[in-house]
Order: C-alpha cells, then sequence, then structure tokens
C-alpha cells in the first residue's frame, strides 16, 4: 500500500489520492488500512515519501554497480534516464516524484510530512555525494554537488511533465556532465 | 484574484486552493469570482500559472538593469535570492512556486493547466536565455543553460521548502555560477 500510495501521489499529486484509491490500486483488503496505518492517511502519506527517498537511494548503487567506469557525469545521465525512460514509455501518465508531491501539497499544513520529505532528500544526497567522493571530488564540493544534481534532475522534471517531452532531462543531464566531471581533483 | 489564488497555490498546492478561500484572500465580493472567472477553478489556476510564467520573466528584466555588470553568474544570483530572501523573511510559511504546483496537481488530470504550465516555463526561459546570449553564451548553448538555471532553481526550492532552510538554493547558485560564466565565448 506504501508503494501504491507513493504511485498515485506522483501522478496526482498528495491532495486528490484518497484512501480508498490506495486500496483499490494494492487490491488490498479494506479493513488493512486502518490495520497498517493507524495514523491514517498522514502515516501512509510520510512512508511513501519515506520509500521514495531510499528507493532513489537504493538506485544510487545500482547506477555505480552498472557503469563499467564510474564518473560523476556517466553517474548522473543513469540517475536522468530512470526518469526520460519512464516519460518516453508512457507519454499520457507523466509520472513525477512523490517526494516533490508532498512538498507543494503538504509543506505548510502537515509538520510530520515536511520532515519525511527533508529525511528522504536527505537520504537520497547522501550516497550520491558518497560517490562523487569516492570518484576523486573534494568532499567539501561533494555535498553541494549532489544537492545540484537532485535540484536541477527534480527541476527538470516538473517541466517535462509539463511538456510531456523529455527535452528539459536531457538538456540538465548534458549541461551538467562536464562541471561534475572537472570536479574531479585526485585520481580515486 | 488571480494573484491571491498564485499566492495560496505556492503555500498549498492547487487541489487544498479552494474558490472561497481565493475570493477571501481578494477581499472580493463574492459574485465577482463567476462574473470574471465564468470557467471556474479551471481558469483561474490557469491564469495564476500563466500569471506566474510572466512575473518571473518580468523579474530577470529588473535583474539584469540592476546589475552593474551583467554576468550569467550575477543574473542567477539575483534570480535565487528572489527565492532565499522570501524563505528567509517568513521561516514558517516556505512559499513555492505556482507553475510547479500546477504541475504536481494537476498535469495528469487537466490537459489546459499541463498546457499553461509549459507555457509559462517557455515565458520565463526565454528572456533567461536571450540574457545569456546577449552577455556572449553562443546561442546553441542559452537555451539549455537557461533551462538548467531555472531547473536548478525549481528543485532546490522543493529541497528548502523541506528543509525550512535555504542551503539548497545557495549551493545551487554558487555551483552553477562558475559553469554560466565560463560559458561566455565572446564579449558581448
Amino acid at each position: 500500500m506504501v508503494f501504491s500510495a507513493a504511485q498515485l501521489m506522483r501522478r496526482r499529486g498528495v491532495a486528490a489520492t484518497g484512501m480508498r484509491d490506495v486500496v483499490a490500486h494494492a487490491r488490498a483488503p479494506r479493513g488493512s488500512l486502518q490495520h497498517y496505518f493507524p495514523g491514517g492517511k498522514e502515516q501512509l502519506v510520510n512512508e511513501a515519501v519515506r520509500w521514495g527517498g531510499n528507493y532513489a537511494a537504493r538506485r544510487v548503487a545500482r547506477f555505480l554497480a552498472a557503469l563499467p567506469e564510474p564518473t560523476p557525469s556517466g553517474l548522473y545521465a543513469q540517475m536522468v534516464r530512470q526518469w526520460t525512460d519512464e516519460l518516453q514509455a508512457t507519454p499520457d501518465a507523466t509520472t513525477g516524484c512523490p517526494v516533490a508531491a508532498a512538498v507543494v501539497d503538504c509543506v505548510e499544513t502537515t509538520e510530520s510530512t515536511r520532515t519525511a520529505a527533508a529525511e528522504a532528500f536527505a537520504c537520497w544526497t547522501r550516497p550520491v555525494a558518497r560517490a562523487l567522493t569516492d570518484m576523486g571530488v573534494p568532499s567539501a564540493r561533494a555535498e553541494s554537488l549532489a544537492t545540484l544534481m537532485i535540484s536541477a534532475a527534480e527541476g527538470a522534471l516538473l517541466i517535462a511533465r509539463a511538456e510531456r517531452d523529455a527535452r528539459a532531462l536531457t538538456a540538465v543531464a548534458r549541461e551538467l556532465g562536464p562541471l561534475l566531471d572537472a570536479a574531479v581533483t585526485r585520481r580515486p
């Protein structure tokens, strides 16, 4: 059900994601929602946000393992390609990021969701920054470059969803690649 | 009322922005909504999205006029500072971007809002790309760099709102500045 909630939030935002839709999407028995989520929608949304952060973080390790020679631009191209592939596969259902949805809809009203979103971004930033450091980027810059990579991908995804076109995502990966590789100051 | 709708969308998203809240925020008479917005909430949201794009575009000219010596990094610092200033002025009410809110909440369900959002991003990107070209950036790169600038700012604003801290915004402006200035290949 956490997975289903995240998938619906990615497409419609948090406000339009009803508890009944989540149960239907997950093909779960009706009563299971109250059983597993006594905190109601707030708890379910927060767990979906955490799921999103953990999922993105785990993907970083998979991308790195798949690169024959890891470079910052190679890692970033993989991170962005995850979204361009998805956009191209489902042009009518442009799915976004569940954490971004939580920020837009809940930051002002629901403090627990705000902190869950901040933790999800941090959970994703950490392995990216660590990967940069491992590739030879000075640790003083690794975190801010990781923040830039994630920021640019999140913003380009907003533009790409509005345009129903991956153009913004590919532009961001292409323009940032050389900057990221130039930040490597020592052989790992 | 368009301004009020945009302000509420920035804080709570589109779904939680009720028509009555907009009328109350604008201190407008109740009947005026049906009079000016016969297309209902969809029309009002789309006009708020357009307002957001036009506002951001107009600010670009103002930022340029205020810079003693226009540079890409100087322009970007001003664009980002608009949001860091706002975050620091109102730490409890972290306002976002009305166009981002429309994308998250409406892209899948409301086609007219999706195209309004795409046009708003384009409306903002054009003057940024033109400014880069005027500063000596080759026209082949100006548009994709403008897309990167706006993407990174939008994504960093999501992180900053979640963290209630301008850190991501300042990191993005600091890291992108040298890349942008290095794209200048001729004296304007």
